[in-house]
């Protein structure tokens, strides 16, 4: 329905909407083929409008061609929004949307020349259904065409109406809200579990003869989880930057500006990148950091993963996405080399410090400006070295295409490091929020501190590169870094208890408030239907070995 | 069964083992508790001496202590293997093993004072078996600990016998074993999978007009997979050594020499860490690589995920191991301080090149010497400033168990370093075995470079450190290793082939031999149960609301 409220005009609106809701219509957005996925242009479904009966013809032409994975697909839903190169007498016009119906709603069946299943199991979406759809001469009248941006009249032609950059932001949104829903939460999530499982697990002794030690004043545990922990607040306020400016833009083009609308996509596609690839490796280090018992389902661990981790994939598979940024500031800087003046998120790229960094103690590594402009001055300098390597291949004879195929590792990582800086730059900001709250401004200054050097320790290389950090400098920062788990570790239960997850939220054995672990792992694993079944197996399998054996006695 | 054969005495062995086949006992090993894993010494099961009745007594004194995890614990084995703190007269003597019928062999009910069950759903072990015991006053005869290497005589006393050191052999022979038959093709299927399925998958152009690319002509396709692929066959030439040095100590042991066993173990230790640290993470790369497809699970790679990430926790927790590593290198640091022979596997810490690198041209790069050269050094530069560390915290008055605990992360990273020189220089050594054959060796000197130089280019800042590598020389190392990855495109599939897996073993729609990859997709999707289910869902959900909708007409 979604769909047809952004892809339709106000008169299909109005018609199927009220006809949704009135014949419990359930709909299903059929895009993605069996193979293709991220390049749209590629789809291969076709829609050839037949003038004479003034329908469209709809065909799977190829086994690759079929729609795979669109969710309710395989047993519920009635219609699809199927996604179909227009065909207008032989003329491709490129990628459309068609309504249509594949189920009857009288008895659920499959509409004529339509073919459609499940797409069987997966990982991470155990309960969800998604289907295949395969389409052969199935015929829908002209007005099945969503028509927001592009209309076939009656006799053929074809008619472009609107802008389709306005299409941009329902992506955009879908994306900031993914994140802050069901991401973000899931990082802080396995935070709260394995944070709290570590104060009251226990092992081995520091002291010889000492009761065993909490697993959480181990260095090796903090190294683990406290970045995690840094990482779920840092991407929390970088949400919170990204929606604010979602908002100036949709003003923006309510007054049919649009000219901020490319930046704010490259802003996105970085952002949900470095959210979802860095979440779903935070997720699996506290699921590990947990032993053993992180692979009991009954941690909650497992599940939170299989959650977070097809975030790389779907709503723009992540290297697509991150080449996609990387062509937005390869642009940009080709802007700032002619003076041009830069979008706000790239403003950066006039105020790089090229010498090296000034900092000598430790309390230089805290101070934000620092380290601000260490990330400013890595993201900058992977940007310009890429682009400049795009242009020298380009120079030396190669067409744009393969030159920018041979850059793709380091645009890649150049994307990376500018969405890294402005996710540090935004936290560093939202310290100053809280200027007047010098308690929690102080734990959220080491946080903050903690995320922007594990992101210097993680990476030294790109950080000494240039000599801007010497190797002097760099031990100082992982002695500051080191330091920095021991501050952090006296608030790091308070941390993860204000994200405030209900027991029942969370559904860890591990995890409660209550730090009954061993009690409730154990009530719980004695419900689980393994412990209820009737003695099948022993009679069938095992029964009849030990009868066989003490008949021998 | 295994475990009476490393630790009972020959006497024990005579009794249990045709014992065991007459009677179909099934055997577990309980040692892992609820509350206690890596530690072993921390284990709470109580194994008290009753001179009276001349038998022991076990218990469970608390929640934490239930043996919780053993295989075939839960719902299948007769007798146990059980560990716990041995108690004479009130002292305590340590962790001993003792054999307890926990099962009736005439109906399988549990054995007086037993209580137990299974563990509840797992992550990766979704079919196996592990179970949780409680011990209350469980009485077992005298001769039921299993004393090969110590005894409790008739009046109570303790007696010690034999060498457990022996008992390390085992372990190892147990890890390497792992290694070589789970984890390493673990990797080299999912490398299989992925590398096919890359060059069946099209997607894009590269030049406007042409057809669609296969996804393995991307510079980050290759980046994501060469490496992983150049890593199976790094493994591979790692365990084999391993294995040697393994039948080397062995032999030595036989003749009553144990001086190799620490170094043996420590190696065994650190290269279980790097192959299953690594194989877990590029199996996860591979099944990323697939995009979509990749989470179904008729992709194959869901399962080998869940199959290969427990062996980082199995087995010795990979921190925990890395540490034992970690405690052997400070040892060896401190031996070649003082002047003293090295084992051979730290030998090179008085070769090492304290100077800078002298590589300048691209094929300066590809030079075995050169590149091992600059392994050696991050690892020993790692190890040393780690023990300098250690030294200095001691003399500023720090306890040994507070420094080490402080030194901790660095000294993993060190253990880390020190097991991927081992693996880079195995394989640079393994290229002299294939001198007589040129195409072998031209093939596997790529992946051997490929394995190196991606190494140097994923922790460049290791390798920048003293300066040992400069920026340039950095940069080089980078245009190398990409430059690298177009000549292994060539051989890709081929290597693939090479590990020679069927399809019924790869059990992938994607990564058949034939490459049929969209037409095996769809036949398996259309066998799943999902599509074999009776209308019962859209009856009692369903059809209800659409008959509602209807009679509204």
């Amino acid at each position: 329905m979604k769909s047809i409220l952004a892809l339709g005009t106000d008169e299909q609106i109005n018609k199927w909407i009220p006809l949704a809701k009135k014949f419990f219509i359930i709909g299903t957005y059929a895009q993605t083929e069996l193979g293709h996925g991220s390049n749209l242009r590629g789809l291969e479904t076709t829609a050839t409008f037949d003038v004479a009966t003034q329908e469209f013809i709809l065909n799977t032409p190829t086994f690759s061609a079929m729609k795979w994975w669109p969710g309710d697909l395989g047993r519920t839903a009635t219609h699809a929004v199927v996604f179909a190169q227009l065909y207008l007498k032989g003329h491709c016009y490129g990628m459309h949307p068609f309504i249509v119906q594949i189920r009857s709603l009288r008895d659920h069946s499959p509409s004529q020349g339509i073919t459609l299943g499940d797409i069987g199991p997966k990982m991470g979406f155990e309960n969800v259904d998604n289907g295949f759809l395969i389409l052969k001469n199935v015929r829908v009248p002209r007005e099945n065409m969503l028509a927001k941006f592009s209309q076939v009249l009656p006799d053929g032609q074809y008619k472009k109406q609107g802008s389709e950059k306005i299409n941009y932001l329902t992506m955009i949104v879908v994306r900031v809200n993914i994140l802050q829903s069901s991401i973000i939460p899931c990082l802080m999530k396995a935070c709260t579990i394995a944070i709290r499982y570590s104060v009251v697990r226990r092992q081995s002794e520091l002291k010889p003869g000492d009761p065993e030690v909490k697993i959480l004043d181990y260095q090796t545990q903090q190294q683990k989880l406290f970045p995690q922990l840094a990482t779920a607040y840092a991407f929390h306020f970088t949400c919170n930057y990204l929606l604010e400016t979602f908002h100036r833009c949709y003003n923006q083009t309510q007054e049919g500006k649009f000219d901020l609308l490319p930046e704010l996509h490259a802003l996105a596609a970085g952002i949900k990148v470095i959210t979802t690839d860095y979440c779903s490796a935070g997720v699996e280090v506290c699921r590990r950091a947990c032993g053993g018992h992180g692979y009991s389902l009954l941690s909650g661990l497992p599940s939170i993963y299989v959650k977070v981790v097809p975030s790389c994939t779907y709503e723009g598979e992540n290297t697509v996405l991150l080449l996609q940024t990387a062509r937005f500031l390869v642009k940009c800087y080709g802007m700032a080399q002619m003076g041009q003046p830069l979008p706000s998120s790239v403003a950066y790229f006039s105020s790089v410090n090229f010498g090296k960094c000034q900092a000598q103690e430790e309390k230089d590594f805290l101070n934000p400006d620092i380290y601000t402009d260490a990330y400013k001055h890595r993201a900058f300098r992977l940007i310009r070295n890429a682009a400049m390597k795009l242009q020298q291949l380009v120079q030396a004879g190669k067409t744009q295409h393969e030159a920018w195929n041979q850059c793709t590792v380091q645009l890649t990582r150049a994307a990376m490091a500018h969405s890294h800086y402005i996710v540090v730059q935004k936290f560093t900001e939202e310290l100053k929020n809280h200027a007047k709250e010098s308690a929690i401004q102080r734990v959220l200054k080491n946080l903050c501190d903690l995320f922007a050097l594990h992101g210097i320790f993680s990476n030294a290389g790109d950080f000494m590169q240039d000599a801007y950090f010497s190797t002097e400098q760099i031990d100082r920062v992982t002695e500051t870094y080191l330091d920095l788990l021991a501050v952090i570790r006296r608030d790091a239960v308070p941390l993860v208890d204000a994200f405030d997850f209900s027991d029942a939220c969370l559904n860890s054995a591990l995890g409660s408030y209550d730090g009954h672990v061993y009690q409730r792992l154990y009530e719980w694993a004695k419900k689980s239907p393994t412990n209820h079944q009737d003695d099948r197996v022993f009679k069938t399998y095992l029964k009849p070995l030990f009868q066989n054996a003490l008949s021998k006695l």
